[in-house]
C-alpha cells in the first residue's frame, strides 16, 4: 500500500511531537525509523522498565508499540490535525528479557478520522530477533488539536 | 461472584510482587486496595507521564490497569504460580487530564491456567471522576515461576 | 448514567434497522429489550448454530453480541444516521450450551461519532444463568447511510 | 515460521472437524486452504448473511475469520486435542459487500496451551481484493476434548 503524507513538514511534525511525550523520554524510548505510514520506536532494557521477574513490563511493551501506531498515523495528516488513541489490543508472544525492543508501527487503513495500525515488537539480542508482542490500534484524528 | 483466595498469605504475596515491579515505582503508582480478586492502583498526574496534549499517555493509564488485572488475578493463585499477561485490550473512553488516575482491576473468570479480569479507570478531580478507559485482560499462570 | 435518544422515533427506528438485519434471521435470533442505549437480543440453541463439541459457535455468541452493541448505539442517534461496527472484542469466559443466550449491548460511552458498548452474554438454563462472554465494541455513525 | 503438524493424520482431522461444525454449514462456508498452521475459508455473499445496508455482518466476516484461525491452530495439535476460543478482537477496515470472503487463518505463535494466531479476510471482486478485517485470536488446547 502506497501512503502519501499531505503536509511537506510531516516529518518535522511528527518528530516535534514525540519530543514533546515526556512519557517517552521517561521510557527511554527512541524514534528511529520514519517514512509515511511507518514508524519504529526503541527501548534498552533498564531495571525500572521491568516487572516482577525482571522482563519489560507489559506496560513498557504496549506504550512503544502505541506511540509508534500513533505516530504512523499522524504521518499521514495535515497539518492541524492531532492523533489519539481510542483503542487498541496487544498479544504478548514470548518474555521481553532482551536487550533491546522495537516496536514497528504501520498504518494499515488510513482514514479521514479513523486510522487502523499494527504495531510488531520484537526482542532484539545481537543478531535474533524475538517477536514479542502484535497489536491493532484504532487512532482518532481530531483537527484543531495541535499535535 | 465470591472468590476465594487459595494461599493464607496471598496479601503479602500480592504486595510483595509489586513492590518488585520497578516499572510501576518508576510510573509513581501505589497499590491502594486488595481484596480476594480486586486490586487498585492509583497514579498521579506528572509531566513524565504524558503525552504531548498533556493528558496522561495511554500508555500510562494501560500500565496501570494491566498491573491492577494481573494483581487482581495472582491474589487467587496457590503459592508457587506467577502471572504473566497473555492479551489485553483498552477502550479509552475520555481525556485522562484529572490529577489522579484509579485503576480497578477485577477477576471475572478465575480459572486453573487462565484468569479474565476486567479493569477500569477513572480519572479523579476532587469529587468528580471521569470513565477514562475500560479494557479486557487474559492472565495467564504458570507454576514455579515465583512471583 | 441517563442516556436520551435525539429522535422521537428511535424505538421503531432500531426495530425496523433489527428486521433488515436478514443474518439475525437466518441465526433465528429475536430482539427481546429496547431502552435507551441498551438492548437485548436472544437466542436458542439449534444445531446449525453450534461448533463441533455442540456448544454455540463463537461466531453465533459474537454475532448476537455485535447486534446487541450495535443497536445499543443506535438507539441513542438522530434519525439519519447508520451504524456500523468499527472493532470489537471478546472474551469466551465459559462454554455456551445452555438451551438459551442473551446478549446485553449496553453504551457505556455515547458520542457524536463514536460510541463505545459492552456487550454481555449470559447462557440460560432454566433458573441458572451463566456468563459465557464479555466484549467491547467500538460502533461508528455514518451521517446519510440510513440504518 | 516453519510449522510441523504432530499428528500423520492432522488435514483428516481438521476437514472432519470443519464438517462438523454445523455453523459453518449453516454460513455456506468452505474450507479452501489448508497447511501447517495456515486455514482459509470462504463464504459468497447471500441476503442471509447481511446486516441492514446489505453488507457481510460483521458477526458473518466474524465467524469465518474465527473459524480459520481455530482450524490453523488444530492443524499443529497431537490426536486427542481439542481448540476452542479464548478471545478475539477484530478491526473491519472497509465494508464487505464483496461478492466472495476469504478469511486466511495463520498461526503466528504456536504453544502447549495457547495459540496464537491472526485472520485477515478479503473481499474478492474478480480480480479486486479489499481488506475488510485483521483479527488476532487466542486459541486454547484441551487434551480429551475430542475435536
Amino acid at each position: 500500500m502506497k501512503l502519501t503524507p499531505r503536509d511537506p513538514d510531516w516529518q518535522d511534525r511528527v518528530r516535534t511531537s514525540f519530543v514533546a511525550q515526556k512519557f517517552m523520554a521517561h521510557l527511554g524510548a527512541s524514534l528511529t525509523h520514519l517514512a509515511p505510514g511507518e514508524v519504529d520506536i526503541e527501548l534498552s532494557l533498564r531495571p525500572e522498565l521491568t516487572q516482577q521477574h525482571g522482563f519489560f513490563h507489559a506496560g513498557s511493551t504496549s506504550s512503544i508499540a502505541d506511540s509508534a501506531a500513533g505516530y504512523a498515523a499522524l504521518s499521514l495528516y495535515p497539518a492541524g490535525f492531532g492523533v489519539l488513541t481510542s483503542e487498541f489490543k496487544v498479544n504478548l508472544l514470548n518474555p521481553a528479557r532482551q536487550p533491546r525492543l522495537v516496536a514497528r508501527g504501520r498504518v494499515i487503513k488510513p482514514g479521514r478520522m479513523l486510522t487502523i495500525c499494527q504495531s510488531d515488537v520484537h526482542g532484539i539480542d545481537g543478531e535474533q530477533q524475538v517477536h514479542v508482542a502484535t497489536g491493532l490500534f484504532t487512532m482518532v484524528a481530531l483537527e484543531g488539536m495541535k499535535d
